[in-house]
């Protein structure tokens, strides 16, 4: 596949992942405001616990056979890493996995219980190593957002939303690499133009917001996106294949502040009974503070959160309740 | 309705509340033993964070429109009295709550907040006064279990079940009141009769274990119930209505620990992000217990938990992960 991803490329990857993949329900949020009505798309139902096992299978299940032969590559500390080492154990394939040295134990030993081979690098190496691996061994490399079929694959989020809730005025959208933003972004404006589609970052990590506020690719140094409690969403710049998606499709990058972000795990957890990470929290987050009108979408990205973290905002009483839960 | 509740009752249930009540999922739970694979249907993505939706709304429905003209009542101090108030507030019906004057304040305030008046009366009353009320006032009642449209109401959650998932080998439901058992019981074994349906207890609240291995409707103390962490499940016996369609088609009756109650709420919020209160993780904590082979369904009947509760149980270094987890 080259060139720009289509809303038939996403349609594909959807009959392609159809197998695997949870095609995860529009939950209403009770507590929303009538005049802004609210679902919640929680890809944290995924097997492995977010969005990525789209993405990663739509392009996976591409290059078999030969991966079978040759085994696969990838790089990242999160949710990607574990969804490749998951849907690799599945297909019986050789899975490495490059990690930063700095990753927490228990996620690399996560990755390892799969049976993926874990290579650990300085965080310098992380985005680079993997593809010097292939170089040299002949993996072949399942890139976590910039590579069409991943987009492709992350677009089928936004296919299920248009098909479950035509009339959506507004859909909320995390923003990191761009993989899941570009490929959202794009089914849902080929199916309804009219319909916002919005771009959630975290106000310390806003390199897409300014990415696209002037018009170029801006990357932030990973001193400065390390911040923000959102983990998921700490990725230095958009890809190049995203960025174009983006950059056609994409109505607007809001961003949100570490508060809005604890607040938005503890009342997803209480008032929705769904367990997010701080990165799948964020669209939940410019909803809350957002004065959008209409059906309102959030995909609430993935669930692997710190158990102390989300104990910790679960008790905090200074996150107060919002008055529109009374 | 008179009589046994039948499949046709159920599917006239389903029709009738479409318009509100979720669809709710069945979620793979991916780290289970591939011989004993686990789907958990969240019914703790309700509006009203419970299945009791289900049977409340299919009641008032049938009691429109006598119920604008007099109101309806309920008892209860949990998941019922939201669902209850919460429909009256949508259907903009009077309703009065009967809530033991015991119940938590925060529970009082929320079903007040959803414009619902409330009688606050002693514990013992809890279960009559409400008849009191109906007998003086002309209000609706709108029983908790002890109803077959509130029984056919709860079905609904079998017959999702068998559309979803048609060789399910084992369902696994909670057993309080037994209108959830009952109606979930009678859906599965009338579209597959050799698909298991087993109940699940608190070892402390185990009155219809008892009433089932006995042949006859066993009531137990409520300073007996009153001891298990499940609140949900501390209703004191089975009702009427509920006892002829459980001991006709439920198989059996397991019951399950404190400690494993705890140890469930903690890993479905960890492994499976889903937010359970302890009455809805008894299923889940059957299944880990449990040999039983081929294809699991457990019930998660709600998420309405007290968040120091689910903080706690989050943090505790005695919960060790099961082996499976690796």
């Amino acid at each position: 596949m080259t060139g720009p991803v289509t809303l038939a490329d996403i349609r594909a990857a959807a009959e392609r992942i159809s197998d695997t993949a949870v095609r995860t329900p529009l939950v209403p949020f009770a507590p929303a405001d009538p005049g802004r009505p609210l679902w919640i798309k929680p890809e944290s139902l995924q097997p492995t616990a977010a969005f990525k096992l789209r993405g990663a299978y739509n392009k996976i299940k591409q290059l078999l056979p030969e991966a079978r032969e040759r085994g696969v590559v990838a790089h990242s500390s999160g949710n990607h890493a574990r969804s490749v080492a998951w849907l690799a154990q599945r297909l019986r394939l050789r899975a490495v996995i490059v990690m930063p040295d700095t990753a927490p134990a228990n996620k690399v030993d996560a990755v390892r219980a799969l049976g993926a081979e874990v290579v650990l690098v300085p965080p310098s190496e992380r985005d680079t190593h993997g593809f010097v691996l292939a170089e040299k061994y002949g993996y072949l490399p399942v890139p976590p957002f910039d590579d069409p079929a991943v987009v492709a694959g992350q677009g089928t989020v936004g296919l299920e939303i248009m098909e479950d809730l035509p009339d959506a005025d507004v859909v909320l959208v995390p923003v990191s690499g761009g993989g899941l933003a570009a490929g959202v972004a794009t089914a849902v404006k080929a199916l309804r133009p009219t319909t916002l589609v919005i771009g959630v970052e975290p106000d310390l990590a806003s390199d897409a917001a300014q990415s696209l506020r002037e018009g170029r690719r801006v990357a932030w140094e990973p001193e400065r996106t390390y911040r923000t409690v959102a983990d998921g969403l700490r990725t230095t710049g958009l890809g190049v294949v995203p960025w174009e998606q983006i950059r056609r499709h994409l109505d607007e990058i809001v961003t949100v502040g570490e508060e809005q972000i604890l607040d938005a795990v503890r009342r997803l957890a209480l008032d929705a009974r769904l367990v997010a990470e701080p990165s799948g929290a964020v669209t939940f987050a410019a909803y809350l503070a957002g004065e959008t009108t209409g059906k309102h979408v959030a995909i609430l990205s993935g669930g692997s959160v710190n158990p102390e973290l989300l104990a910790r905002v679960l008790t905090r009483p200074d996150l107060q309740e919002a008055p529109h839960d009374r």
